[in-house]
């Protein structure tokens, strides 16, 4: 595959849900795409909103739109019942801000519970505050002052990674780019990193593969419902597993084979997480169901993207480690 | 709104997402519609399969459609955050039969439990059964018979209503026709029958009405997935109210205020549904919330319409009685 | 089992856990047993608080004890295994005022959210009111002035019913009594009312029958942590099926078969009712266990009890009118 | 604290229940206490089962009993409102085998759901399997054969962690072994290792220790139901923090702040995890509430102890290395 083309691709369009839209490019399994991503709340890597003519607006003018999406890509050849690989080469950060928040809402925490639950004029203003992180992108660190709190200032590593990469959904629906669903999208996976390969169902012919609201870092589950948003240029080289039947997205990288289920409740995401990946390892690995439920339970670790999105985030690893000897990295 | 036009309309497409497709019939505020609906499992009322050609296929075509809609319906001059008011007049009931099933998912009953869970060729093919009933649509009852049971037949009154009533949702998405939400779409709710008027946000121009999946009856929950599918002729008046913000579907008939959220977990759903509905007292009634609040936990009902599908549907009834005296039945 | 004995017993020590306390009676199948029981915060008939040397205090005198339980009466005879069977004959209000509340928690609704979510000293206090209901035993119902809301005042009828009604725990445990559970317990549900028998697993020799927290009325889900608390003289005749295992509480009255099902999450709670129920239709009316489903998926009714207490409860109900005919009322 | 005694005990009786049983022995604070735990099936570090005189036996004889508990240790001077400082100095291994299985059940996988789902005779039998792996103590690995998988063998390094760590409960209750809780008890967390110190709320004077179901490893969730099941000898040095109020148990070793939240659904222990190590963070740290909910949004790390047990455990971690300078590792 490394005998593939080099797309550079710079958007002149964002889209706002997962679908067949107008293809921004036709690739072909073995090429690979450079591209740019803005942040999840439209601002591009100069501070600037991207402008409403250059986004697919909704029929509903008075939505507030988030998480712009970069593409489709259309893929040759790709048809249901495929596989898309999405190798993630790099992610490279484009700038040095990010602007994020945090909010208590009244009594309790809000994240987890849908929206729609506040009592409107009665419910007092949740307290909020903004928080301006300085990116140092040549060290991989994010500045924060925190002049309210003793410990005064900290510094965190970075881990670039896509909070929102899919494809168009099944059935015919186009779901919204705040929702990871089968289809991968909003995920809010530090794992859909450089180094990891994706590998997504695909539902609709040619795939239509998106990707944006970059992160330059996140915890576990996103509680505050937002990581480090911020740009990025981003090179992915893709290809095709014909006929093969995946449930979930699939990832791996040197030392994890990886499934991340969206769903709610949140237990359900846990567990059609772990029966596909309970599946992955009788299917390409010789495994013994039950021997992989066994072994899962001793060794498995289990992490939780995202609380907050339309349906919760979590991604089933089991350590390649374990996996017959000789066998190296390798589809899904 | 008496003085409208009535539209008699037979449905040439059937469509599987809830979105601004093409319209089916231009309607005004005011006009009555006629139409006619097919069964959940796409059979007409003379037991024969709508033709593909006569439905909106999806892309993949690997997937089986269910709850072909009727429409969609462009009512004349509702706009985004409008209110589309829809009175059910009829729902007329065309064959006399109904086929439905039954099945134990193995280790437990699958309902609930999101699609997928199941371990391919390990798991054991689950129990199913398929049951034939006669419909009296003269006397108004289902009748089954039941061999493997003692009490060998039953006899059970029908309560025809919608499974799917909805309109075009948020955000540009196009929601499958199997998934309940703001929107409306398959609730599964028995309240959904003649004598209601139900009350759904308008989210696009033109708000793109639609229906289908009528049941001949259902119990609490759709527990099997199917209620007594069937096919109507059913009769509609639509009305606008102008800008008037609702969050969910909400309804009325002589005896109760209603609301019905749609969400997962069952217990967000549930509570959704009871902070609509104090919405509601507040906006329309004049109750003080928390009065409200203390009066629906004394005298409130709460009825689960669906627990199997892709969100789950919860009805929070107030009694109109509780009413202040000489508030007839009303806008929402 | 008419032929037994009435005790009249009037309690001098209340209880908040159910387990094997020492009895504060010993009753046999087929007697009658008529004994009071004081509100769920502890005040009697005449509005005193209830001495603390007459309740079984915690050892953390931190703890605001909430349901103090009238019992334990042991029953002879039963065995671990059996079915304690309690005939509700009477539930006589024996005073006139009813004192409740309704609070919001500042953002949201807090009910069916653990406690312990709210920030201390930086939520804002929750707004929050206290409402007195005057109870009209003779006409039987419970008036409410409410000069905040338009409504003015309402008026609604009584329904009796036991909060707690419940048995010891398997397994040594000793369950708090504001925790519904497979031993009953703080179910809150209106079923339990004059005219239903309620059938008790039972998990320890001697049963250990408890009831307390009686409501003149109450509403589907209890929302907001209370119906209308007050004090009742109960009567109360019991009997003993020897050797029949059920798993959860199962109720029957003129209309309805009914299991109450206590969980966490809701949903798990709507599950284990339904499936409580499809087994005893059929180990005791000859159904077939998918006949049985399909037939609840049609005209099955699914109340909700609590989503406020430790489990909340959901009540799975059957109409007795589709029991094989001539089968009359009858043990679970 | 290192002045005080060290007790060795070596158990007579094993529990199953939490609460005030006659302490084994009185301990105080400062003191050290070496002891021996059998494993989680009852059997003992010779391969015996404990004899039925040494088990504290439920009234309800039917009960197959898991989880026996070494203690209760009263820990003199310990009042409710305090907080029990548990220094884990070792856990070591006392033999070299560990059986335990896998099973499905039937069209899925059980874990997550209430027991009682499955119906009864109709319910094809789970598939199930039994293994048994060697501990080489010294190495510090487990190993396993797996026959039917291509892998053939696999070795795990060993972690050495308590299933069940926890105090009396409030309220007078007797809680079960197998159920996590405010008190500790069995949230199977691999934090709970030689290096952590736990801190337990103290709900009844004297705290009433209990330590048992010792794990050689465990992986995420524990998703069958048990990790490696083994006996050892644990060393616990004991200290006490008067009248500190914390909700949930907190735990901390060289690396990090650790919250463990017991609670169904699974988002509830998520959440109360969180907001509990928020509280954590402002009272000992002086974190701004609001600054600690968006640092952990972005550095914070949360881990499934167990999806199996009566109540879910969630552990909510916070790197010690963002706490204010020179802050060293300290009292909860």
């Amino acid at each position: 595959m490394d005998s593939g083309k080099t797309h550079h691709h710079h958007p002149q369009m964002y889209y706002y849900t997962y679908g067949p839209h107008a293809p921004a490019l036709r690739v072909s399994p073995g090429d690979t795409l450079v591209t740019t991503t803005v942040d999840a709340l439209n601002i591009d890597e100069t501070g600037r909103e991207i402008p409403r003519q250059c986004r697919q607006t909704s029929p509903d003018t008075s939505f507030k739109e988030f998480n712009p999406l970069t593409g489709p890509y259309y893929v040759e050849g790709t048809e249901p019942g495929d596989v898309l690989v999405v190798h993630i080469r790099q992610i490279l950060l484009t700038r040095d801000f990010v602007n994020g928040g945090a909010a208590f809402d009244g009594g309790g925490l809000a994240w987890g519970i849908s929206a729609g639950l506040s009592l409107g004029p009665r419910t007092p203003t949740p307290e909020s505050k903004a928080y301006s992180w300085r990116i140092d992108r040549d060290q991989g660190f994010g500045n924060l002052e925190l002049p309210d709190s003793r410990v005064g200032r900290v510094k965190i590593p970075l881990q670039p990674h896509f909070g929102c990469i899919g494809v168009a959904p099944a059935w015919g629906q186009f779901i919204s780019s705040i929702t990871p669903a089968q289809n991968g999208g909003n995920m809010d996976c530090v794992e859909t990193a450089a180094g990891t390969t994706v590998y997504l169902p695909v539902f609709v012919r040619g795939a239509y593969l998106f990707v944006g609201d970059v992160h330059a870092a996140q915890g576990d589950g996103e509680l505050c419902g937002g990581g480090l948003d911020i740009t990025a240029e981003v090179t992915l080289e893709l290809d095709r597993i014909p006929a093969k039947r995946i449930e979930w997205p699939r990832m791996e990288n040197e030392e994890w084979l990886m499934v991340a289920a969206s769903a709610r409740p949140l237990m359900d995401a846990f567990r059609l997480g772990q029966v596909e990946l309970i599946r992955w390892l009788e299917q390409d690995y010789g495994y013994d169901p039950l021997d992989a439920l066994h072994l899962i339970t001793q060794v498995g670790t289990t992490r939780v993207g995202n609380v907050v999105d339309p349906q919760f985030t979590v991604v089933a690893k089991f350590p390649k480690r374990y996996l017959p000897e000789g066998e190296s990295p390798s589809h899904p």
